[in-house]
Parts: C-alpha cells; structure tokens; sequence
C-alpha cells in the first residue's frame, strides 16, 4: 500500500450488523442520568425518574417523505431526528432519548451511513438527547428510516391536543409556510439540473425557506420559554401536516370551534416574495404547506399578558363553542371553513 | 347498487393517513392502566408506576426479513410483535406498550392490512400488550414494519447480557432448531409450487418446524416462571440469531468463556428428522439456525436445584474464566471454538 493511500475501509457486509451498529455509533454522548443503558443489549434501560413518560414514532420512505438527489445525507439523519423531537415537544415535553432505525439498499456504502449518522449525532447533541437503540438492516430498494423518540415530564405538565376551551388563544411560534416553498425551490432546481446539468442555482435569495426544508429546527426552546413565562398550554400540537390540518385537530380532540385571522398568520417576507414568484397564495400556503415543525397551542385568556411582547409567538385566532365550527377569517372579513389539506402519503392531500 | 353486492369499501386514499389508522385500531383494547393516553395525540403517554422501563425497536423489511409468497399478512403482523417483545422479556420484564409503523405500496388494499392488524391484535391480545402509537405510510415497494416495544420492571429484576460469572450454568428455554428448519421446508415447497403451481404440498410432518417459522412465541411464560422459582438469571439474551451468536454476545459482554456441550442441545425429533431429510447438522442448525425466540440465560449454579426438575428448561453448558474462550463440547468430547455464525442481513453469515 502506498503511503499516500487512504486505508481500505471495510464494506457494510464485513462489519455486519453489529460491528456496523457499533462503528456508526461509538461517537455519541449519553448526557442524561435517566440513561440507564444504551445500545448494546436486548432493550435499552431508562429510570423515569418518578415521571410520566411520552413516546413517538415515524417511518421515513425514501421517495415518498425524502428526495436524496436534493437531500444531502447529513441533513436527512438530521431531520430524521427533528421531526420526532418536534412531536415530544409538542407534548410539552423534554425529549430525552431516540432510538434509530434504518434499512438502506446496496447502493449506500459506508462514506454514506456515516454522514447520515453525523447528522443524527449533530441533532442528538444540540438537542441533547441520547441514542440508545436501533436497528441497521439492509433493504431491497432505497433508505427507510425509523425513528422513536422518549421524553419525560411531571403528568401535570404534559399537555395533551384535547384540553382547549371556548374562548382559549391559538398561538404559534415562529412563523410558517417556509418548508413548503423551500421544497417548491428545490423541486424546481432538481427539474432544471435534469435539463442542464451544468447550470449552478443561485439559491442565496432563497437560503431561509431551503433551511426551513432541509435542515428544519425542533422549537425545544419554546417548551423552555413557555415554562419561564410560566404559561401552561390548554392543548398544544406541532405544524407538520399545515395549520388547517393541525387547527382541526385541535378542534375534533378538545370539541371547540375556532376562528383563525388570515391577517395574524406569520409569514418571513421570504415566504411572501417566493410565493408571488410561484404565483401561489401564501396563506394557502401556511394553511396546506407543512413540514414547519413549528409549536401550534391554545393559552387561557389570563395568559395572554405572559406572552404578548414575546416576538417568538403570535396570536392568530380564538377557540370558540363546537357548534360556531372552525373557520379562516379573511383580511376581507369573510369567513371559510377551514379544511384539512395536510400532507397524506397515501396521495395528494386528503 | 344491488342488494347482494357487497358496500364498497373505502381505498387507502380515501380514508388518508389519519382516518386508516382509525380504521385498523378502532377493535384494540388497553389493559395497562400505565397506559396514559395510546394513539390519537403527537405521542403516548405511559406512568411507569416508579418502574425503570426498558425500550427495544425492530425493523422488518420485505424481501430481506420477511417473504410474503409463504407468510400470510396476519402471520406477519403477529410475528413483527413477537420478535419484539421478546426483546424485552431478554431483559427479564413484563412487555407493556408496543408501537407498530407500517409503510406499504400500492399493491396492499385495505383488506391486506386488516389481516395484518388482525395478526398483530392477536399478538397484543395474548400477550398483554397496549398499542400506543404508530404511523401508517406508503412505501415505493413492498412492506416495512418497525416495531418499539417498552416494558418497566423494578431495576433489581431486570437481567442484562454482561452478568454472567465463571461457573454460572447456560440454560435455555424451549428447543431450537425448528424456525431454520421450518423456513427451509417453506422455500423447498416454495420451489415446488413455481414448477408445478397445481402440486398441493403436505406440510402435516412439518406442522411443528413450519408454525416455529410462521407463528413464533415468545417466551413471556419464562419470565413468570422464573419469578415463580425465585431465579434471577446472572445474564440473559432472546435467541434470534442462532445459539452460538447470542452465547459469543453474553461471552463477550460478560467477559467470560464459556462451554456448550453437543449432547445437550434440546431438539424436537421433527427438528432431527426433518435435519437428516435435508442433509443438514442439526448440532449446526441449533447454533446457527435463529429466529426461535427461545431466551438463554445464565444462572448461579446454587440455583440449579430450582430449574433441574423442570421440562421447559436446559442446562447446556456452564461458563468459565474467560481466556478459557467459548467452546463447543462434541458429542466425541472435542472442544471446538464457537463462531458467530448468525443471521446478517447485510448478506449471509457473518
């Protein structure tokens, strides 16, 4: 072997399974006590510490929830991770542990299983949560990826999507509609690329909502902020699927009618320039687009002093009785039923 | 319509991710009041009652795991829990919570996946488990399934793969052997019906190695046992990926050798016959073979008179000090080294 050679690095079937598990993981961190055992055995062992616990799962298809030709790796493990964090805090809750499971086709070589588990390692140390199980198979065809994710917390924290009344705030955190119109880009890109390969988008004016789709944040910050605020949310929900579709949630689970203002929606003025661009209408945009991950909640009208000045939430409508039924106030005054057009992977929107 | 024809059904599409979800576990029932709040929220919530829990995930991949021109759908969904809960009683606990995510391709109907569901009730039916979440997707090809399965147990009970000690006796449960061999018979028979697809096959001899491959138990009974004989295993492991694999792992992680001896492998006579019919080792089929799900375990050896007398358990070897290494005692009174000879899915035996 010449010295400048890189030295040959073992194939996923050399390894093996557990050599491959061992090898993709042994840079991780554990950081919480409740930890009791990680991988490397049957099960892993966690101490709950007195607490409730909460748990959350997704199923991640190559082709139908990801796109690697526009996907890198890195930020696909990173995501992965993300989306389920979201919905632990979407519990109210601190996520503390995942577990992480993929199946990948021959096509994967190591080089790429160990940019996939960087990005999973990235998200596991920011978020601080720690890996301590999973699975690595081969598949026939494509990437699958499984992820569990574990938080903990008093019961009386927790906040179900169930307990909203007549009259309670909607409040969202951050603003929305970003993802979608990050994915539009990029779509867009991918189709030129086919077409000339040679040509190298300018994505700059759009670095904000590519982000929001490639590399979307968890918003653990606001379960801590809500805590300082001392605010305690009537019904929370994450915006994976757009706010029509989580609004309606809400609504079905706690029996409540709502009124949402189009003109309170938050939008990056990012979002408002690409959806002129794409001839699309924005707040249609916020209501159907999804993959924000940001926290949709109802509040108890005596919090509302709590919260006003705060630039990471916004009001954006009230609960009302069932009977009023869930409705979008235009800026023209009008009011539209508001219908669930979430993302649904069995075709199209439902 | 007429009167005799059947209502039409609703497609996968119509009813969307949310509503097929509904659909497929309106019939399951909880029996764990530690079972918070199951499916419907971003996640479950689970009281662990001052318990430490254990947490174990699996993902099963068509073509690779699992052959759906011999394993019926609800076959699958029951053995997909199996596998799992094994797991957990590997840790000596109760299973208490699964999780089940499936993603299919169009080629599934509804009807499809209610025997799935079916298989996998009948699976949290029998053995106690509460359904608390999952996702239902759509894949490019075939079927995934990804299973977490969570048990809580008193930290005291709970048994790992690191405990065993130099003298401890080996004892496994059940035989081994049948799930390969049945799999065998599967594929033969499988073979035969592509030449000759009218050939009607007689499986009547292989009833038992044939349900071992298709509808595996796991051995909760082993678990009540013990606590019943007041025998807390040293170490413990499920068999899943043959006998010699899963005593290198509790070598391994116990920092101990070990003697297994030939002669007291427990085999079912169909499991010899059926050996002997294929022109295959059954001494190597036990060591090799996998997916019997029977559990492993160490023991001290003043607990020997609390076990000998009982036809569900086997002694089979003892451990040693561990630069004795791990080896198999023949029948002719060799000692051979053990090899990992396990299932890897990343291509053959690894």
């Amino acid at each position: 072997m010449q010295e400048n050679e890189k030295p040959s690095r073992p194939t996923l079937e050399q390894l093996g399974e557990f050599g491959l598990i061992k090898h993709l993981t042994q840079g991780f961190q554990l950081s919480h006590k409740s930890t009791l055992k990680a991988i490397g055995d049957d099960a892993a062992i966690i101490d709950p510490e007195s607490h409730e616990i909460v748990v959350t799962t997704d199923l991640l298809v190559e082709g139908v929830h990801f796109d690697l030709s526009y996907m890198p790796l890195k930020h696909l493990g990173y995501k992965a991770v993300i989306v389920n964090l979201s919905d632990v805090y979407a519990m109210n809750v601190q996520a503390t542990q995942i577990t992480m499971s993929i199946a990948v086709s021959n096509r994967f070589g190591l080089d790429a299983l160990e940019a996939f588990y960087d990005g999973v390692k990235a998200a596991c140390d920011l978020y601080k949560v720690d890996l301590v199980g999973g699975d690595t198979t081969s598949s026939t065809k494509g990437m699958l990826i499984s992820v569990t994710a574990i938080g903990m917390s008093k019961a009386s924290k927790i906040v179900k999507r169930s307990g909203a009344k007549p009259n309670d705030l909607l409040v969202v955190s951050g603003d929305i509609g970003g993802a979608y119109l990050g994915l539009q880009v990029l779509e867009r890109e991918k189709e030129v690329f086919k077409v000339n390969p040679n040509n190298q988008p300018d994505l700059e004016p759009y670095t904000y909502i590519v982000e929001r789709q490639l590399k979307p944040e968890a918003r653990k910050d606001i379960i801590e902020l809500l805590e300082q605020l001392e605010v305690q949310p009537t019904a929370m929900i994450d915006i994976s699927d757009g706010l029509s579709s989580e609004i309606l949630h809400l609504c079905e689970q706690s029996e409540v009618g709502c009124n949402l203002f189009e003109d309170k929606i938050p939008l990056d003025p990012t979002v408002i320039n690409a959806a002129e661009e794409f001839k699309m209408d924005s707040t249609l945009i916020a209501l159907s687009g999804g993959e924000d991950y940001e926290l949709l909640f109802t509040i108890d009208q005596s919090d509302y002093p709590k919260i006003k000045a705060n630039p990471n939430l916004t009001v954006i409508g009230h609960m009302t009785e069932a009977r009023e039924g869930a409705h979008l106030v235009t800026r023209a005054d009008t009011k539209i039923p508001l219908q669930a057009q979430g993302w649904n992977s069995f075709g199209g929107k439902n």
